[in-house]
């Protein structure tokens, strides 16, 4: 199933997010225009800020509200990529070049700045105290997550539970935002923001397992970035993490980890791709969609909730 | 006049506010403790929290929301602070190394954001949505304008134009919303809300005149960091721009400009000092604090509008 065929129940309103991104890019000011468009334009799958519309289905759905909300969600996650490509001295992102390596460090560093404040000026625009509190706290839980990554020292028997803390902070936070901030914004019930809170979560982890498998088995033009980015960068991920867990002899990713000279970049990204570590990390990412799935098992049978488990779906079997 | 002196009629508020400061340190993350209270523990001046606290003595003034709202504008204006000295490669600042020069651009960075989303987080708790709108807008303008300046070729005969743009982004805007989060907050009426908007705006032009001057002039042990730190980062502030208006056939300003080399940055430093444009500067300073002064006329005289009008002058005759 595509994504197209997926958002064909909120296709209208995810065309106004797009609009709304448009209008974010239209400044008086012609670099930041630049830097806007070339980061919000045709920029990803839209995935965040269709969990909150479709989350927000369920009760009292304002296209008034739903659509700010939405694309200051997408716009939080684009501040996050800008800022994190600084951080991780990214080259390539979504296959062009990183703001920073095209603009340098200090633009793309304003820029997702503006981004953050834009995105929190467009959640208060919604005029609900609950939704603009949930929304200025991921951000904290984000950047408190990645500076405790900057913090780790690999060490095997706490890898995996590093991992996943981090990919919870990092990636799962921003998916639980969203489908919260829709529950939250048509006045659901307390337990319906708690189950949308429980899909976004597991949903958040299950993407993010598969973008870090992708980051070894995907193919570039798809992926958008070279394979193995995350290894060359000295980023360890679950992919990284069973394979070492299987192989506790052999310290192939401990020396990526302090040599990160390509020659064994190369060796441990052929040696990952060749192992169970992969199927095992989809296994584990399954395993999070399925636990996203049951908890919309609570939710009334319709075509919003039908998206939302085609999307747990489609997103284990994306290749991009 | 000493700031305890004019802090007198808030000084409770002002010590609670400190204990908040202490408060968002208090994390369960040591690396993020180590780094809030080293921003944080006796960071600085607290004007701009003082503004806010003064700001809504005139109508319904609640500790409660004051308190917090007061934390946010200081907690927006260090991480802007912790930015910039990654964008301007500052080494030094307030007497102590910066954050990015003592653990690297990627955890000031971080940092950044996760101040910054304290801040909104914190704004968001008081409830009241203008205020929050208010606050969420201004680092848009900083972050916009900051950006903006890294687009600017150095032109005479727009410099000065530029430079009361810039730093009215920079400086100016975040004066004047702490300031209007006060009379937002105790739900001034609209024309006091204007009044200290005006005054907010002012005071923060005479407020970043007179640090641009103190980096020609003041003391180093007093202002915190070395002499002429602006010209030897290539950043042209008000008293280049008036000598080199006043020396239209010298190109001292351009070839430091251009070169940044210790010794022509030494010299601009030295031409600057003696030339009558420190004078001139302080000049325009004192009437940007004269209209803050001016517009406090239409509110009623009592303790905080004299604190205001002391505070406004103090920024002038202030050595650090």
């Amino acid at each position: 199933m595509s994504l197209n065929d997926i958002y064909e129940p909120i296709q209208d309103d995810l065309d106004k997010v797009e609009r709304s991104l448009e209008a974010v890019a239209d400044v008086d000011f012609p670099l930041l225009a630049k830097l806007l468009e070339y980061v919000l334009k045709n920029g990803g799958k839209r995935i965040r800020p269709s969990l909150t519309l479709l989350c927000g289905k369920f009760y009292r759905y304002d296209p008034t509200l739903f659509v700010p909300m939405a694309t200051a969600v997408e716009l939080l996650h684009t501040a996050t990529l800008v800022h994190d490509d600084i951080v991780d001295n990214s080259a390539i992102r979504r296959g062009k070049p990183s703001v920073s390596l095209a603009w340098g460090e200090n633009r793309a560093l304003l820029l997702g700045d503006y981004l953050f404040s834009k995105a929190g000026s467009l959640a208060a625009s919604t005029g609900n105290l609950r939704a603009i509190k949930v929304f200025s706290q991921a951000l904290m839980v984000i950047s408190g997550g990645e500076l405790k990554q900057t913090d780790e020292i690999f060490d095997l028997k706490q890898a995996r539970d590093h991992y996943y803390k981090w990919i919870s902070a990092k990636t799962a936070c921003l998916f639980s935002t969203a489908a919260e901030a829709g529950a939250i914004l048509s006045q659901s019930p307390e337990h319906v923001i708690e189950t949308v809170r429980e899909y976004g979560y597991n949903f958040g982890m299950a993407f993010q397992i598969v973008d870090d498998v992708l980051d070894f088995v995907g193919e570039e033009a798809e992926v958008g970035k070279p394979v193995g980015s995350d290894l060359s960068e000295g980023i360890v991920t679950l992919p990284s993490i069973l394979y070492a867990e299987s192989h506790p002899g052999d310290n192939l990713i401990k020396r990526v980890i302090e040599n990160k000279d390509t020659e064994s970049v190369a060796l441990a990204v052929e040696e990952i791709r060749n192992s169970t570590a992969i199927d095992e990390c989809l296994a584990i990412a399954s395993d999070f969609s399925s636990r996203a799935c049951r908890a919309m098992e609570k939710l009334p049978d319709n075509s919003f909730r039908q998206a939302l488990l085609d999307l747990a779906v489609y997103i284990i079997q994306r290749r991009k």
